[in-house]
Order: structure tokens, then sequence, then C-alpha cells
């Protein structure tokens, strides 16, 4: 592939969307043409998918299917959109990837090994370069969007609770399995030093020699 | 299990919903309660999958996409409805299942192995305790299928031709590699002496005594 292929990952909370943003302007001023997608999505199709599944009409949607579901998804994300512009010498930046979908469905809904598996399937092996994790408990992250949005826990929310602990802990082992790969970013700290640290990991794996 | 699962494979003009009529007719006569489904569908989820499957709009899915949502859909099928009515005893009568997508997308699309392996984690590895597979070589399906209708092929159908003698080629070579599970029937004969071979398979997989 001639472009690089970076995802982002983190939970409610982590500065994912302001996150994301830097990155793609920094990648710009840095000369690289970057496409910004997103999962589940980034295509007609895949929006199509993505409905399916968010629809609360089908809530009766069993744990494999809406694994499969995703998976098709990100299948045809991968052949329409992200591989022909990788080929074209692109930088592709996705909010989420195939690691959502390990810490989502394998651990937190308890699919286990079956979601990569599917995975590496869907995506015919397709890895990213580099993934950002911004890495932030859910009971941090959960108090920061509160802060933010001034929101107030209600009892469902509370109760998923346990969900999104097992979530994190899939995000963790990912992270300590994956470390070439992965860079695991403390998220919980004001957002220029949370870039700071991104930035280190872009120029290494795009080789930009440090500015200062 | 308590119950037994049949699924029945073939292509046109191999006498597919014929045959499906006679074996229900004749295992409700020998004290089975059957439950008939087909595929892709089988409940209102998977049924707005298959929409979603066949709608032309969506010509733009990519084979692997459409492999993962044929298994999205079998997966809801069994775990909705063929397990419960296999663990309450019922005997579940399929109109196509896992052959038919290793056949037409392992085989027809090329995509090879990785059907057999995206469906065994759909399934759960459920298996049908028999198949029967309505042989019959497309050409002559297609001549049997004309002869019913009146039908001429349009240019397009003829096109067809080399995909639907791959999938044909899968079945060969499914029939060959699981000869215990899958009855081979010869379905190029009058519709009296194919049952009559169906149902010397049904008798030896339900232990039913053979009636002269």
């Amino acid at each position: 592939m001639k472009g690089y292929f970076i995802s982002v990952e983190g939970g409610d909370g982590s500065g994912k969307s302001t996150q994301m943003q830097r990155i793609e302007a920094y990648l710009t001023e840095m000369g690289q043409e970057v496409l910004l997608t997103r999962e589940p999505g980034g295509t007609p199709m895949a929006e199509k998918i993505r409905e399916m599944i968010l629809d609360p009409a089908n809530r009766d949607l069993t744990g494999r299917a809406e694994m499969l579901l995703y998976a098709a998804a990100r299948a045809q994300h991968v052949e329409e959109k992200i591989l022909p512009a990788l080929r074209a010498g692109k930088t592709v930046l996705s909010d989420r990837f195939t690691d959502s979908s390990i810490a989502y469905q394998g651990f937190g809904r308890g699919l286990g090994d079956m979601v990569a598996e599917v995975n590496r399937i869907a995506t015919g092996g397709l890895e990213p370069d580099l993934t950002i994790f911004l890495n932030i408990t859910p009971a941090a992250g959960m108090a920061r969007k509160n802060r933010q949005d001034g929101h107030v826990l209600d009892r469902l929310e509370q109760e998923k609770a346990a969900f999104h602990e097992a979530v994190y802990a899939g995000y963790l082992q990912l992270a300590k399995e994956n470390s070439t790969r992965i860079a695991d970013i403390d998220a919980d700290r004001p957002a220029e030093a949370v870039f700071a640290d991104i930035r280190k990991a872009l120029d290494r794996v795009f080789g930009f020699v440090p500015q200062k």
C-alpha cells in the first residue's frame, strides 16, 4: 500500500472528536492527502447496514447476527473506500475500526475470539499502520462527559457500567498485545498534552522529522 | 438436540418445491411435528437482511459484504427459530442452509474456504442431521424449467451458465466430502422416483421401519 492507514479508538469522554480534527489538520499541514472516514458506515451501502444495526425496531437482533452485520459493513467500507484510497497514496483516518468490534462485541458482549476471526476475513487481513487509543477509564470518561453536558446518569446508564468496564478491559488487552501498532495514550489530560503524544506517534510512523 | 434438522438443496428445475411439500407431508404422516422454514430469511429480522441483499439498488454490495450479510441472516435464523424448535423436539425442514452459501459464494463467486469458516461461526457449528441434495446439472435443470414455463433464455441468462456450473461443481464436492450427511439424489427423473429415494434417506435418519 502506498498510503498510511490510521484508526482512532476511544470511548465516551475520551476527546476522540477533538483529537480526530487535530490529527487531520496536522497531517494535512505535513503534506498528506487525508481521507476522513468513520465506522460503522463510511459508504452509502455500509451506512444502510449501520442504520439496520442501530434501528431500535431491530432490538431482537442476536449478538452473533449484530457482529456479522458490523463485519459486513466493514468489508464494504474496506473494499469500496479504504483500499482504493490507500492504493492512491492517500492517508486514511478512520474513527474506529476492527478494535472497536473486538472490544465491544468480543469483550463487552462476551463473543470472544470469533470476532477477530470474522473480522480478519471481512478486512482481508487489513490492519491500521497506527491505532491511536485514547485511554481513559469509563468512570473518568463519564465524569468528563457529564461536566461538559451538565448531564446526570439515569438508572439505565448506571447499569451499563459493567458493560463499559468489560469493553475497557478489552482495549487494554488489545493495546498490550499489539504494542507496536497501538499507541496507548493517556487521555485524561488537557487536549494539548494528549495531542503532543499523538503527534509523536504520527511522526514516528510517517517518518516526519521532529520540528524542534 | 431432541429434534431432527433437515435441509434441502437444489438449483432451478431440480423440483425442490415439490419435494419439500412431499417431505413435509410424509414426516407429518409419520408423527413428526414439522417446522417448515427457508433461507435466506426465516425470521422477520432475517427477512429484512434478505431484502437488503436482494434489493437491486444495492448492486454495489461487494462479494465479501454479501457473504457476511447472508451469514448474519443465518445466525439470526438459527438462534431465534431453528434452535428453539429443535430443543422443543420439532423436526426443522429448511429450504436451503449453509451448503447454499458454500456453493454460491464459495464456489460461484470464488470466495473459497472463508465462507465455511464464517458460517461455522454464524451457526455455532450447527449442521443438518440430513441434507437432501437434488442433483441435476444446470443444463438439464434449465431445460426442465423452460419446458414448464415455455421460457426462452435471454443473453444474460446464458452468460450466467459459467456461474451455475461453478455452483454445481461446489455441490458435487460438498456431497462427496460429506457423504454421511448429504443424500445425493438424482433429480432428473419423475417426481415419484425422486421421492422414493428421499424417503429411504428419511427412513434411515429417523429410524422409521420400511413399510413393505
